[in-house]
């Protein structure tokens, strides 16, 4: 007989980008928020209708008796949240927040039982999120609560990882790296062609095949261009037309340098 | 009644990874390719028999009176190929070349009819190319040939640009940022990663959901991220990881730099 699924009484604490996907995937997935919370009462009530849930806006209307309180709330947000929180709530309960930018230990001094449950993707609420190919990483500081995370993600993703506050930190900067920085650089090149009055739309299919090739291929065995090859005209000719935009000279001059240096 | 379509007889100078797929969806559509020259006889052999076109591996093997000559050469080769070929070829012969990074121009001194043919995308020959959603760029020094590229390049793809020499390089600028450095981006994500153990699968979703947010919103609008936030502590424990990773700490502050300055 197949075993019956695991069914906290969760509280569901920020409706934003993340709240709203991870409150919605959960309760598709059949699990129960009992209440969503959100300063924003608007906020609070478009998931809480959703999800068949209850909205409040107010901190000491959270019920103490809940499981799981999710944290779903800004980096800047989490302690002030987590210190108003713990005197009113059971201390069985297992309190963890959803951030790739902090520690969970920053609950500790709050819960004995405290963790992080991370979806590792950027979100919106105004584009659908397909969880199932959404890499969740949990943690707990106690190996039941870490079972329970991990039975609950595995609902939810068909990847999994058990990260602690460390390697989180260190995925947390390689993220910044592969989507801000590459998202800048993206920029950079709309603005150059901008300039020229040349529709970006033209690098696009570039850019999907450039991420295409690193699904199968590490980037390393990918590199291309200019830099690797010591094309040193080009890269003057590059440089010459780039003195229009001095900042993307610059940027254009040390990236060049990292790769020639990385694949000496 | 439909307009027959242009049927130009072709020479495909080139059997690498752009002549290749240039080749064969020219094949594809109902195009002859009289011969196709590689000074590796294999790759010319392999190409031939795939598109029932005939291989040489000689220039002076070249026929004199097909309508167009392809060059898909490396950069280096385009100048050294245009004058072996031009003694041979006849003066109404129009002479394109495929490249990126080089202009039109360098064919003048050789032929009277001369331009360029270039799909903006990066090939290898062990991946299949959809070219009905691959940007072609096409630009020839005389109208009438202009309107021919144009009539071929519009049955391989739904986008077909003219664009000059000027523009070309300016587009080639562009690439660079958004292939060659975002993949070397991509490396540095996935180095870091490495040296923890920690799989580079867990970015993978998140790289895939950057680019496709760029598919329909400005790069700049998508920006995230400490540096935009001014998210300074964040910064910081990043700075100080990277101590482990001098040079990447160094792209990690201009970047950083660069996002602060353009969203300022």
């Amino acid at each position: 007989m197949p075993k019956r699924p695991y069914r906290p009484k969760i509280v569901l604490i920020g409706a934003g980008n993340v709240g709203f996907h991870l409150g919605s995937v959960l309760a598709e997935k059949g699990h129960h928020i009992v209440q969503v919370f959100s300063r924003t009462k608007k906020k609070a009530n478009r998931l809480a209708k959703m999800i068949s849930s209850k909205a409040v806006n107010k901190l000491d209307q959270i019920i103490p008796y809940a499981d799981w309180y999710i944290l779903a709330v800004s980096d800047q947000a989490i302690v002030d949240v987590a210190s108003k929180l713990h005197p009113k709530i059971q201390k069985q309960a297992l309190v963890v927040h959803t951030s790739g930018a902090t520690p969970g230990k920053v609950l500790q001094p709050y819960f004995p039982h405290y963790g992080n449950f991370y979806p590792l993707q950027t979100f919106s609420i105004a584009k659908p999120a397909d969880f199932h190919s959404i890499p969740i990483c949990i943690y707990a500081n106690r190996q039941p609560s870490r079972n329970k995370l991990t039975q609950v993600a595995k609902e939810l993703s068909s990847k999994v990882y058990t990260i602690d506050d460390q390697q989180r930190a260190i995925l947390h900067v390689a993220a910044v790296f592969v989507n801000n920085f590459t998202n800048h650089i993206f920029h950079v090149g709309e603005s150059i062609l901008e300039k020229e009055n040349i529709p970006f739309d033209l690098l696009k299919p570039l850019i999907q095949e450039t991420v295409a090739k690193i699904q199968e291929h590490s980037a390393q065995s990918m590199q291309t261009g200019p830099a690797i090859r010591g094309d040193e005209n080009t890269i003057q000719q590059h440089l010459e037309y780039l003195n229009k935009h001095p900042a993307f000279k610059t940027l254009y001059m040390l990236l060049t340098q990292s790769i020639q240096k990385t694949n000496r």
